[in-house]
């Protein structure tokens, strides 16, 4: 990361009463956030810039984070120009960052840098898998039947975005058991890479009332059926992981389920996914309050 | 996501010879991508960009996707008055996509939504765990002694990033054994969130060699010292992830080890990470290999 420009070079004209610092508020990490949001034009952005880093120096702010939203894109180049760079993008707003201490080594936080998926696995108590055919992306058309997956959003638990996605696309209404194990690849969307949790879920009810815009079919299809699909079997990853839905719900394999559990030093409740053997998950409730 | 303009509008005068289509590729999901690199002013690009979006339009071509490189910011507000939206950005440049259907659901991948984290647990045959004090965050100038954690890169496998930080900050050579636990929390930068992998590593070397820039100590510390330090005991989510490392080293627990898998259907390599029992991780390599 590149500082081209040195703070410290601000002109005492600069320094006028008519330059307005800008409005910041602390960041926890002895840096500042400026949330921009009212009309500004370049020029009184780039002086008031300069002179509220000259001011952030002197009382040894670090990181600098602005947040522009996207109506305001014409501050983006004197923000570059002060050496700032891009740090995220959502689609309503842009954050810049800047570093201002002269060392080599800053503690920006990198962006983010995973996507979320899940694959659900549900079966009946007849050895019937829920499978769906999708409309969109690489599969379509080609016949072949696969778990509910889907996105989990940031903000939502994985197991919750598990339970989202098979209700979405299937109707179905599930309970959440375990994670049964997890696989990571890179270059899922341009750089990024993704993590995919399989998750045995428990179904609720049965009738299936199909997603019409991304869904092409859903069934309860006998498991053998659905392992002997060429794409399951052809597919080391897949027939791997089929292998350890089969093994799990025959009782031979124990994957991940959830505790609640209160970090006292974030002031936090988070779920940690841990082994926690293979026990009934509806006595596990009043297990997880002894042990939290 | 607002399609605020039609790109079927476009003026015949502005597909007179003088305008000139944008150059994109294919995105492999009925979509294109459009990487600028060399300099244009904002009026050619706008032309540019409305006659390509109506040819685009007439093949039937769904989501855009635009790069822009950060000397080329003129460039976004022509996109984001042809309707287009921030997508993500990272250092160098900011990415904009426009889904062209007059669909109100679009398929365009959401943004990484997750930073991956690491704690690393290692012991030594003496019981003793390696430990670390830090300089930045909310535990500097505390005592704690913690584990050594760090930010999994995007494009790395979250049990090389675990070797990789704890060589970073100690100097010790490890080996991956298992993740024993994750944990998925919220807002950890911005509106991000962030998964934590508890890795069981096995030290390959002793001696500590601190990363000065981000390490106040670290030190071989009897594991049972570590759990009785309040920052462990007070903090439920830490006393239960310790009790996991010690349950773990005792024989009585196990995490998800790696298997190395082919996806066929995209011809890629990737991790699988899933529970293949209480076996000694030496061992495991043949096995791995039996179960590909």
């Amino acid at each position: 990361m590149s500082n081209s420009t040195n703070s410290s070079s601000v002109e005492p004209a600069l320094l006028s009463e008519n330059v307005q610092m800008l409005a910041a508020v602390d960041d926890d990490h002895g840096g500042v956030i400026v949330e921009m949001s009212k009309p500004m034009d370049a020029e009184t952005f780039a002086s008031s810039l300069r002179a509220s880093l000259s001011d952030w120096k002197n009382k040894g702010i670090k990181g600098v984070w602005i947040k522009l939203p996207r109506e305001l894109v014409n501050l983006i180049q004197p923000a570059l120009e002060e050496g700032f760079w891009f740090h995220h993008a959502e689609p309503s707003y842009l954050m810049l960052v800047y570093w201002i201490p002269n060392t080599e080594h800053n503690t920006i936080p990198a962006n983010a840098s995973h996507k979320v998926r899940i694959g659900a696995f549900v079966m009946d108590d007849r050895r019937q898998v829920l499978v769906v055919q999708e409309k969109n992306g690489k599969l379509r058309g080609l016949g072949v039947w696969k778990l509910p997956t889907g996105t989990v959003d940031e903000g939502e638990d994985l197991h919750v975005g598990a339970l989202r996605e098979v209700k979405e696309e299937t109707g179905i209404d599930t309970e959440f058991v375990e994670v049964l194990a997890f696989r990571q690849s890179h270059k899922s969307l341009f750089e990024k890479s993704e993590l995919f949790f399989l998750c045995l879920l428990r179904p609720l009810s049965f009738e299936i009332q199909r997603q019409e815009s991304e869904i092409d079919a859903a069934a309860w299809m006998p498991i053998d059926d659905f392992k002997a699909q060429p794409f399951v079997q052809n597919n080391d990853i897949w027939k791997h992981m089929v292998e350890i839905c089969s093994a799990r719900v025959d009782g031979s394999y124990t994957g991940f389920s959830s505790t609640y559990l209160r970090s006292t030093f974030t002031d936090s409740w988070n779920y940690l996914y841990w082994n926690q053997g293979n026990r009934d998950p509806h006595s596990r409730a009043s297990n997880m309050n002894n042990n939290s």
